[in-house]
Protein backbone atom coordinates (compact mmCIF):
# COMPACT_ATOMS: atom_id res chain seq x y z
CA UNK A 1 0.00 0.00 0.00
CA UNK A 2 0.15 2.16 -2.31
CA UNK A 3 0.69 -0.66 -5.26
CA UNK A 4 1.92 1.05 -8.18
CA UNK A 5 1.60 -0.83 -11.79
CA UNK A 6 3.41 0.22 -14.81
CA UNK A 7 2.27 -0.99 -17.97
CA UNK A 8 5.01 -0.79 -20.84
CA UNK A 9 6.40 -2.49 -24.01
CA UNK A 10 8.81 -5.18 -23.30
CA UNK A 11 12.66 -4.26 -24.12
CA UNK A 12 13.87 -2.64 -20.97
CA UNK A 13 17.17 -3.80 -19.20
CA UNK A 14 17.44 -4.80 -16.09
CA UNK A 15 18.69 -1.64 -15.07
CA UNK A 16 16.57 0.43 -16.25
CA UNK A 17 13.70 -1.59 -14.10
CA UNK A 18 15.61 -1.15 -11.13
CA UNK A 19 16.18 2.23 -11.34
CA UNK A 20 12.51 3.12 -12.48
CA UNK A 21 11.13 0.99 -9.15
CA UNK A 22 13.46 3.03 -7.21
CA UNK A 23 12.32 6.30 -8.02
CA UNK A 24 8.58 5.69 -8.58
CA UNK A 25 9.03 4.08 -4.68
CA UNK A 26 10.98 7.18 -3.64
CA UNK A 27 8.00 9.36 -5.04
CA UNK A 28 5.45 7.50 -3.29
CA UNK A 29 7.13 7.94 0.16
CA UNK A 30 8.31 11.42 -0.37
CA UNK A 31 4.77 12.52 -1.80
CA UNK A 32 2.48 10.26 0.20
CA UNK A 33 4.02 9.72 3.11
CA UNK A 34 4.28 6.15 3.46
CA UNK A 35 7.02 3.77 4.72
CA UNK A 36 9.20 2.23 1.66
CA UNK A 37 8.44 -0.96 2.66
CA UNK A 38 4.87 -0.34 2.57
CA UNK A 39 5.27 0.29 -1.47
CA UNK A 40 4.82 -2.28 -4.20
CA UNK A 41 5.70 -1.80 -7.56
CA UNK A 42 5.37 -4.47 -10.92
CA UNK A 43 6.44 -3.44 -14.05
CA UNK A 44 3.47 -5.39 -16.49
CA UNK A 45 5.30 -5.81 -19.73
CA UNK A 46 3.26 -6.79 -23.41
CA UNK A 47 5.21 -8.10 -26.64
CA UNK A 48 4.62 -5.56 -29.63
CA UNK A 49 2.58 -7.62 -30.72
CA UNK A 50 -0.34 -7.14 -27.93
CA UNK A 51 -0.12 -3.85 -27.52
CA UNK A 52 -1.43 -0.81 -29.57
CA UNK A 53 -1.78 2.97 -30.25
CA UNK A 54 -3.98 4.85 -32.93
CA UNK A 55 -5.34 1.70 -33.53
CA UNK A 56 -2.06 -0.20 -34.59
CA UNK A 57 -0.07 -2.82 -32.80
CA UNK A 58 3.48 -1.31 -32.07
CA UNK A 59 5.20 -3.75 -33.95
CA UNK A 60 3.21 -2.78 -36.90
CA UNK A 61 4.08 0.94 -36.36
CA UNK A 62 7.33 2.34 -38.06
CA UNK A 63 10.18 3.23 -35.30
CA UNK A 64 10.44 6.63 -33.55
CA UNK B 1 -6.66 8.24 -22.81
CA UNK B 2 -8.67 6.49 -22.60
CA UNK B 3 -6.70 3.07 -21.78
CA UNK B 4 -8.29 -0.37 -22.61
CA UNK B 5 -7.06 -3.66 -21.15
CA UNK B 6 -8.92 -7.05 -22.68
CA UNK B 7 -8.12 -9.49 -20.43
CA UNK B 8 -7.38 -13.01 -22.18
CA UNK B 9 -6.45 -16.73 -22.50
CA UNK B 10 -3.96 -16.97 -24.60
CA UNK B 11 -3.82 -18.57 -28.24
CA UNK B 12 -4.96 -15.77 -30.59
CA UNK B 13 -3.08 -15.07 -33.58
CA UNK B 14 -1.81 -11.81 -34.65
CA UNK B 15 -4.22 -11.26 -36.97
CA UNK B 16 -7.03 -11.67 -34.56
CA UNK B 17 -5.33 -8.97 -32.07
CA UNK B 18 -4.40 -6.40 -35.02
CA UNK B 19 -8.69 -6.92 -35.97
CA UNK B 20 -9.28 -6.49 -32.53
CA UNK B 21 -7.52 -3.54 -31.57
CA UNK B 22 -8.17 -1.62 -34.88
CA UNK B 23 -11.90 -2.03 -34.07
CA UNK B 24 -11.98 -1.26 -30.41
CA UNK B 25 -9.88 2.09 -31.00
CA UNK B 26 -12.50 3.31 -33.32
CA UNK B 27 -15.33 2.11 -30.76
CA UNK B 28 -13.25 4.81 -28.33
CA UNK B 29 -12.98 7.34 -30.74
CA UNK B 30 -16.55 7.52 -32.00
CA UNK B 31 -18.32 7.09 -28.83
CA UNK B 32 -15.63 8.93 -26.41
CA UNK B 33 -14.94 11.90 -28.80
CA UNK B 34 -10.92 11.23 -28.76
CA UNK B 35 -8.48 11.56 -31.60
CA UNK B 36 -7.03 7.51 -32.40
CA UNK B 37 -3.31 8.71 -31.45
CA UNK B 38 -4.56 9.04 -28.23
CA UNK B 39 -6.40 5.77 -27.58
CA UNK B 40 -3.72 3.14 -26.26
CA UNK B 41 -4.69 -1.08 -26.09
CA UNK B 42 -3.13 -3.41 -23.96
CA UNK B 43 -4.22 -7.34 -24.65
CA UNK B 44 -3.04 -8.69 -21.50
CA UNK B 45 -2.60 -12.71 -22.08
CA UNK B 46 -2.55 -15.69 -18.99
CA UNK B 47 -2.25 -19.20 -19.86
CA UNK B 48 -4.87 -21.71 -19.16
CA UNK B 49 -2.74 -22.71 -16.27
CA UNK B 50 -3.15 -18.73 -14.52
CA UNK B 51 -6.94 -18.22 -15.28
CA UNK B 52 -10.55 -19.98 -14.20
CA UNK B 53 -14.02 -19.64 -14.45
CA UNK B 54 -16.16 -21.39 -11.62
CA UNK B 55 -13.48 -22.36 -9.64
CA UNK B 56 -11.63 -24.17 -12.42
CA UNK B 57 -9.13 -23.34 -14.06
CA UNK B 58 -9.02 -23.46 -17.54
CA UNK B 59 -6.76 -26.29 -18.48
CA UNK B 60 -8.82 -28.35 -16.07
CA UNK B 61 -12.00 -27.44 -18.05
CA UNK B 62 -12.98 -29.45 -20.72
CA UNK B 63 -12.70 -27.57 -24.18
CA UNK B 64 -16.40 -25.80 -25.52
CA UNK C 1 -14.03 -14.28 -20.84
CA UNK C 2 -12.78 -11.98 -21.83
CA UNK C 3 -12.72 -8.98 -19.72
CA UNK C 4 -12.08 -5.33 -20.51
CA UNK C 5 -11.41 -2.44 -18.74
CA UNK C 6 -11.79 1.04 -20.29
CA UNK C 7 -9.95 3.73 -17.99
CA UNK C 8 -11.24 7.24 -18.79
CA UNK C 9 -11.35 10.61 -17.08
CA UNK C 10 -14.99 10.92 -15.57
CA UNK C 11 -17.64 13.21 -17.64
CA UNK C 12 -19.03 10.68 -20.47
CA UNK C 13 -22.76 10.36 -20.62
CA UNK C 14 -25.20 7.13 -20.26
CA UNK C 15 -25.52 7.30 -23.87
CA UNK C 16 -21.89 7.26 -24.71
CA UNK C 17 -21.17 4.06 -22.25
CA UNK C 18 -24.20 2.29 -23.47
CA UNK C 19 -22.78 3.09 -26.95
CA UNK C 20 -19.25 1.88 -25.78
CA UNK C 21 -20.03 -0.91 -24.31
CA UNK C 22 -21.99 -2.13 -27.16
CA UNK C 23 -19.50 -1.70 -29.77
CA UNK C 24 -16.43 -2.92 -27.93
CA UNK C 25 -18.20 -6.10 -26.84
CA UNK C 26 -18.90 -6.49 -30.46
CA UNK C 27 -15.17 -6.51 -31.63
CA UNK C 28 -14.45 -9.21 -29.15
CA UNK C 29 -17.12 -11.20 -30.11
CA UNK C 30 -16.08 -10.72 -33.93
CA UNK C 31 -12.57 -11.33 -33.60
CA UNK C 32 -11.79 -13.14 -30.30
CA UNK C 33 -14.66 -15.96 -31.04
CA UNK C 34 -16.73 -16.27 -28.19
CA UNK C 35 -20.12 -15.77 -26.89
CA UNK C 36 -21.59 -12.06 -26.32
CA UNK C 37 -22.17 -13.51 -22.69
CA UNK C 38 -18.73 -14.15 -21.85
CA UNK C 39 -17.39 -10.43 -22.44
CA UNK C 40 -17.66 -8.16 -19.75
CA UNK C 41 -16.74 -4.41 -20.20
CA UNK C 42 -16.10 -2.44 -17.12
CA UNK C 43 -15.61 1.82 -17.35
CA UNK C 44 -13.37 2.85 -14.63
CA UNK C 45 -13.59 6.32 -14.68
CA UNK C 46 -11.44 8.63 -12.36
CA UNK C 47 -11.79 12.32 -11.64
CA UNK C 48 -9.36 15.09 -13.17
CA UNK C 49 -7.75 15.22 -10.01
CA UNK C 50 -6.34 11.84 -10.21
CA UNK C 51 -5.32 11.46 -13.66
CA UNK C 52 -2.60 12.71 -15.29
CA UNK C 53 -0.99 13.46 -18.70
CA UNK C 54 3.14 14.25 -19.47
CA UNK C 55 3.02 15.30 -15.91
CA UNK C 56 0.23 17.13 -14.90
CA UNK C 57 -3.12 16.48 -13.68
CA UNK C 58 -6.12 16.86 -16.23
CA UNK C 59 -7.46 19.61 -13.81
CA UNK C 60 -4.45 21.50 -14.64
CA UNK C 61 -4.30 20.73 -18.04
CA UNK C 62 -5.63 23.93 -20.66
CA UNK C 63 -8.56 22.62 -22.06
CA UNK C 64 -8.33 21.19 -25.86
CA UNK D 1 -18.66 -10.77 -12.51
CA UNK D 2 -17.10 -10.52 -9.86
CA UNK D 3 -13.48 -10.62 -11.76
CA UNK D 4 -10.72 -11.23 -9.21
CA UNK D 5 -7.08 -10.44 -10.22
CA UNK D 6 -4.18 -11.66 -8.14
CA UNK D 7 -0.61 -10.35 -8.84
CA UNK D 8 2.11 -12.36 -7.59
CA UNK D 9 5.43 -12.91 -8.06
CA UNK D 10 6.27 -15.92 -10.47
CA UNK D 11 6.54 -19.39 -9.26
CA UNK D 12 3.91 -21.05 -7.55
CA UNK D 13 3.06 -25.02 -8.83
CA UNK D 14 0.02 -25.64 -10.93
CA UNK D 15 -1.77 -27.59 -7.67
CA UNK D 16 -1.14 -24.40 -5.75
CA UNK D 17 -3.16 -22.25 -8.73
CA UNK D 18 -5.58 -24.92 -8.65
CA UNK D 19 -6.17 -24.81 -5.02
CA UNK D 20 -6.09 -20.90 -5.01
CA UNK D 21 -8.85 -20.28 -7.63
CA UNK D 22 -11.25 -22.73 -5.80
CA UNK D 23 -10.89 -20.88 -2.21
CA UNK D 24 -11.22 -17.27 -3.87
CA UNK D 25 -14.09 -18.26 -5.80
CA UNK D 26 -16.09 -19.96 -2.99
CA UNK D 27 -15.59 -17.00 -0.95
CA UNK D 28 -16.57 -14.51 -3.57
CA UNK D 29 -19.88 -17.03 -3.96
CA UNK D 30 -20.52 -17.32 -0.68
CA UNK D 31 -20.19 -13.57 0.60
CA UNK D 32 -20.94 -11.66 -2.52
CA UNK D 33 -24.09 -14.04 -3.55
CA UNK D 34 -23.64 -14.83 -7.15
CA UNK D 35 -23.28 -18.34 -8.54
CA UNK D 36 -19.73 -19.72 -9.43
CA UNK D 37 -19.66 -19.57 -13.40
CA UNK D 38 -20.34 -15.97 -12.75
CA UNK D 39 -16.70 -15.37 -11.23
CA UNK D 40 -13.58 -15.33 -12.97
CA UNK D 41 -10.21 -15.43 -11.27
CA UNK D 42 -7.10 -14.79 -13.22
CA UNK D 43 -3.52 -14.93 -11.55
CA UNK D 44 -1.23 -12.32 -13.21
CA UNK D 45 2.26 -13.38 -12.75
CA UNK D 46 5.52 -11.51 -12.81
CA UNK D 47 8.96 -11.96 -13.20
CA UNK D 48 11.18 -11.02 -10.15
CA UNK D 49 12.97 -8.67 -12.47
CA UNK D 50 9.45 -6.96 -12.38
CA UNK D 51 8.08 -6.41 -9.08
CA UNK D 52 10.07 -4.51 -6.30
CA UNK D 53 9.02 -4.29 -2.51
CA UNK D 54 10.45 -1.42 -0.83
CA UNK D 55 12.48 0.17 -3.63
CA UNK D 56 14.04 -3.34 -4.57
CA UNK D 57 13.43 -5.98 -7.63
CA UNK D 58 12.70 -9.15 -5.72
CA UNK D 59 15.24 -10.25 -7.42
CA UNK D 60 18.06 -7.80 -5.93
CA UNK D 61 16.17 -8.63 -2.26
CA UNK D 62 17.90 -11.58 -0.13
CA UNK D 63 15.75 -14.38 0.48
CA UNK D 64 13.06 -14.39 3.17
CA UNK E 1 2.60 -9.38 -2.39
CA UNK E 2 0.52 -10.69 -3.30
CA UNK E 3 -1.94 -8.27 -4.57
CA UNK E 4 -5.83 -8.87 -4.85
CA UNK E 5 -8.63 -6.90 -7.27
CA UNK E 6 -11.85 -7.84 -6.85
CA UNK E 7 -14.04 -5.64 -9.65
CA UNK E 8 -17.56 -5.76 -9.07
CA UNK E 9 -20.63 -3.75 -8.79
CA UNK E 10 -21.08 -1.64 -6.05
CA UNK E 11 -23.94 -2.74 -3.57
CA UNK E 12 -22.32 -4.61 -1.07
CA UNK E 13 -22.56 -4.33 2.47
CA UNK E 14 -19.27 -3.38 4.93
CA UNK E 15 -20.36 -7.22 6.28
CA UNK E 16 -19.65 -8.55 2.71
CA UNK E 17 -17.04 -6.88 1.98
CA UNK E 18 -15.20 -7.70 5.82
CA UNK E 19 -16.02 -11.17 4.96
CA UNK E 20 -15.05 -11.18 1.44
CA UNK E 21 -11.39 -9.75 2.30
CA UNK E 22 -10.92 -12.15 5.71
CA UNK E 23 -11.21 -15.58 3.62
CA UNK E 24 -9.50 -14.39 0.35
CA UNK E 25 -6.94 -13.25 2.14
CA UNK E 26 -6.80 -16.77 4.33
CA UNK E 27 -6.82 -18.24 0.77
CA UNK E 28 -3.83 -16.49 -0.37
CA UNK E 29 -1.77 -17.60 2.76
CA UNK E 30 -2.81 -20.82 2.53
CA UNK E 31 -1.80 -21.83 -0.81
CA UNK E 32 0.48 -19.04 -1.54
CA UNK E 33 2.79 -19.76 1.47
CA UNK E 34 3.04 -16.18 2.35
CA UNK E 35 2.01 -14.18 5.67
CA UNK E 36 -1.07 -12.55 6.14
CA UNK E 37 0.56 -9.10 6.57
CA UNK E 38 1.79 -9.43 2.82
CA UNK E 39 -1.47 -9.72 1.35
CA UNK E 40 -3.16 -6.71 0.44
CA UNK E 41 -7.13 -6.70 -0.78
CA UNK E 42 -8.76 -4.19 -2.79
CA UNK E 43 -12.63 -4.01 -4.06
CA UNK E 44 -13.00 -2.24 -7.37
CA UNK E 45 -16.49 -1.01 -7.38
CA UNK E 46 -17.91 0.48 -10.58
CA UNK E 47 -21.91 1.62 -10.97
CA UNK E 48 -24.23 -0.43 -12.97
CA UNK E 49 -23.68 2.36 -15.65
CA UNK E 50 -20.52 1.43 -16.15
CA UNK E 51 -20.42 -2.03 -16.15
CA UNK E 52 -21.65 -4.33 -19.00
CA UNK E 53 -22.34 -7.77 -19.65
CA UNK E 54 -23.03 -9.52 -23.01
CA UNK E 55 -23.09 -5.74 -24.72
CA UNK E 56 -25.50 -4.10 -22.20
CA UNK E 57 -24.94 -2.40 -19.02
CA UNK E 58 -26.04 -3.75 -15.71
CA UNK E 59 -28.37 -0.86 -15.32
CA UNK E 60 -30.24 -1.90 -18.69
CA UNK E 61 -30.62 -5.26 -17.94
CA UNK E 62 -33.13 -6.82 -15.99
CA UNK E 63 -32.47 -8.04 -12.34
CA UNK E 64 -31.78 -12.04 -11.97
CA UNK F 1 2.75 4.38 -23.02
CA UNK F 2 3.81 3.47 -20.45
CA UNK F 3 0.68 4.05 -18.64
CA UNK F 4 1.58 3.94 -14.63
CA UNK F 5 -2.06 3.35 -12.30
CA UNK F 6 -1.06 3.95 -8.32
CA UNK F 7 -3.66 2.14 -5.94
CA UNK F 8 -4.02 4.03 -2.71
CA UNK F 9 -6.48 4.78 -0.17
CA UNK F 10 -8.74 8.09 -0.45
CA UNK F 11 -7.06 10.67 1.18
CA UNK F 12 -4.06 12.32 -0.62
CA UNK F 13 -4.50 16.15 -1.16
CA UNK F 14 -4.19 17.57 -4.25
CA UNK F 15 -1.17 19.00 -3.73
CA UNK F 16 0.36 15.46 -3.06
CA UNK F 17 -1.49 14.06 -5.85
CA UNK F 18 0.06 16.53 -8.27
CA UNK F 19 3.58 16.12 -7.03
CA UNK F 20 3.11 12.48 -7.32
CA UNK F 21 2.43 12.38 -10.62
CA UNK F 22 5.19 14.91 -11.69
CA UNK F 23 8.04 12.76 -10.10
CA UNK F 24 6.22 9.34 -11.39
CA UNK F 25 6.36 11.03 -14.69
CA UNK F 26 9.78 12.21 -14.44
CA UNK F 27 11.14 9.05 -13.38
CA UNK F 28 9.68 6.94 -16.17
CA UNK F 29 11.13 9.85 -18.78
CA UNK F 30 14.50 9.65 -17.30
CA UNK F 31 14.73 5.78 -16.96
CA UNK F 32 12.54 4.10 -19.94
CA UNK F 33 13.24 6.97 -22.44
CA UNK F 34 10.32 8.13 -23.61
CA UNK F 35 8.83 11.51 -24.01
CA UNK F 36 6.53 13.78 -20.65
CA UNK F 37 3.49 13.69 -23.20
CA UNK F 38 3.56 9.52 -23.83
CA UNK F 39 3.56 9.27 -19.73
CA UNK F 40 -0.05 8.69 -18.28
CA UNK F 41 -0.44 8.42 -14.38
CA UNK F 42 -4.08 7.26 -12.74
CA UNK F 43 -4.56 7.76 -9.32
CA UNK F 44 -7.09 4.72 -8.04
CA UNK F 45 -8.36 5.43 -4.75
CA UNK F 46 -10.39 3.02 -2.96
CA UNK F 47 -12.57 4.11 0.83
CA UNK F 48 -10.97 2.41 3.51
CA UNK F 49 -14.16 -0.28 3.76
CA UNK F 50 -12.58 -1.74 0.37
CA UNK F 51 -9.41 -2.28 0.82
CA UNK F 52 -7.83 -4.40 3.40
CA UNK F 53 -4.10 -5.50 4.65
CA UNK F 54 -3.75 -8.90 6.46
CA UNK F 55 -7.39 -9.78 6.23
CA UNK F 56 -8.98 -6.68 8.12
CA UNK F 57 -10.27 -3.65 6.58
CA UNK F 58 -8.67 -0.06 6.77
CA UNK F 59 -11.39 0.82 7.95
CA UNK F 60 -11.02 -1.74 10.90
CA UNK F 61 -7.44 -1.49 11.51
CA UNK F 62 -5.94 0.90 14.55
CA UNK F 63 -4.26 4.17 12.99
CA UNK F 64 -0.77 4.08 12.34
Amino acid sequence: MPEVYVYAVEGRTLDQKRALVKDVTDAVVRHFKVKPEAVMVQIVESSRESKAKGGFLFSDRPPG
